[in-house]
Order: C-alpha cells, then sequence, then structure tokens
C-alpha cells in the first residue's frame, strides 16, 4: 500500500528539497510555427526563485525558448514528480549576475564560458507548480498559481 | 570514472530491454497553435514495435497528440536515457486489436476502459531513436533514423 497522499505545506517542502538537490531536469519545448515538441535532459542551478539553464544557441531548445519564452520542466523520478510551467529569460553569458557563471559551472559540472559552441543561458520564472507520485495524489498537486505559492513560507 | 561509451549494438539491446521493462515515459506534445509545450509522465505499453499511451481525450496531451500526431518521448534517468520521435495514431478503446487492452490494464494496472472520464489510446510509431548515458556517448547516439533501426537485429 502507498503511504497516505502529503498535504500540501509536505509537497512544498519535498519541492524546494528537490529544486536544491537534483541535477538534471526534464526540459520540454515547442516550436513557434505550431505542433513540434522538444524534451531533453538538461543539468541546471535553482537559486531559491529561478531555475538557469544553459544550451547550445542553435539547438532546438535554444531557439523555442527564445522564440516562445515558454517552458515546461519536469523533475524526479516518474512517481515522484514535480511539475514546472515557467516564462524563461534568455541571457548572454556576460548578462549573468557576479558569480552565477561560476556557481552554474560548479553545480553541474560543465562550463558552457570555456566551450567553442556558442552557448545561452536560460532563466525559468515558475508561474505553475505542481507534485505528485501516485494517482491519489493527483488531486491537490498544486503549488504555485500565478507565481504564487499556495502555502506560504 | 564513467565506463567507456557503449557500441550502438549495445545501445540498441539496452533500448529494447528498456522499452520492455520500464513502466513510465514522459510525453511531450506541443499545440498545434504554437509556442506551448506540455509534458506529463504516463505509463505505456511495448509490444516490440510501437508505444501505446492512454490519456483523457480532454487533457493537454490528449488533445495535442490527436491534432499533431507528432510526440517527443523521453525514458529512463536523465543519465541514461532513450529518447524517441514519433508519430501517433489515436485510437477508441473499441479500434484497439483484440487483446490489447487487457494487455495494457496488466502492464499499466490502470485500464480506462472502466473509468467514467473520456480516454482514447495513442500508438506511437517510432520514427528516430537516440540513447546516451554522459557527454562521452552523445556521439553515436543515433539508433534509429527514418523508422528503420541502424543496426539490423
Amino acid at each position: 500500500m502507498n503511504p497516505p497522499a502529503r498535504t500540501r505545506k509536505q509537497r512544498t517542502q519535498d519541492t524546494l528539497d528537490r529544486l536544491e538537490t537534483d541535477v538534471d531536469v526534464w526540459v520540454s519545448t515547442a516550436d513557434s510555427a505550431g505542433g513540434t515538441p522538444y524534451l531533453v535532459p538538461l543539468s541546471y542551478l535553482w537559486d531559491g526563485t529561478t531555475v538557469l539553464l544553459a544550451t547550445p544557441a542553435a539547438s532546438p531548445t535554444g531557439r523555442n525558448l527564445r522564440a516562445t519564452g515558454t517552458v515546461r520542466l519536469g523533475l524526479g523520478p516518474t512517481r515522484d514528480v514535480v511539475m514546472i510551467e515557467g516564462t524563461v529569460r534568455t541571457l548572454e553569458a556576460g548578462e549573468l549576475p557576479e558569480g552565477t557563471g561560476d556557481a552554474f559551472a560548479a553545480r553541474t559540472g560543465f562550463d558552457p564560458r570555456g566551450l567553442s559552441t556558442r552557448y545561452q543561458y536560460f532563466s525559468v520564472t515558475p508561474v505553475r507548480v505542481q507534485a505528485w507520485r501516485e494517482v491519489d495524489e493527483l488531486s491537490g498537486r498544486d503549488l504555485m498559481r500565478d507565481s504564487a505559492w499556495l502555502v506560504a513560507d
């Protein structure tokens, strides 16, 4: 038998813990012309408010993120997921806040600033966050709506 | 240190084994109007050729799959992934081949035929398949192109 469904407060804490400790996230994007999805796992840096990604500027994910400004992220194993819908801001390496490039490299184990391929950074601001494990947790899965956590700190 | 990069033959075998043994897959779709991605984990049935999914007809994934006929699937943990681009055929429960509805229920642990919500089945035919673990496996990640496995049986 599964454990009982978690409270919203517990799920919010588990979600923040996962964002802090996980290294990779599934990144789902769509082309602006319509109909073509793209999906790839990427490493990220979480600063408590935004998810920072980096990918080649010319990759499908890079093109889609720049063109649409929208992303859907999936974290965790499929039976303990966190889903994030977010808005995306594109940043060149030179536009990163002081120390962020180094923090990204330390966290992810790769530093796009040293590569010959042109990378861009993408800062994702969560707008909607959901978390669930099994079917019994589908109810009450919304943790953030319109960029506001439903459970206060 | 990581183990050496796998051969294409080994990756193809690992991919077929994963399709056979995994239960859930990340399903990435796009809306037909353009720009809005959707991502959700779903359980599936693999019959050796196609990936069978089921989701509510009115869900974002159901709408997108019907409208675009295109999907990108991700299997496995983020450091041992299988990526599948596929074409999608929508099926009502009554259109499933004999025994497939039962096989789907046995495999996934849920039977959409008994639910009050209207579900549809979606049969995904892989067109392109890739698999990699770490960066050293990005080269040689293509296992299927234009619906043909690059390594013969």
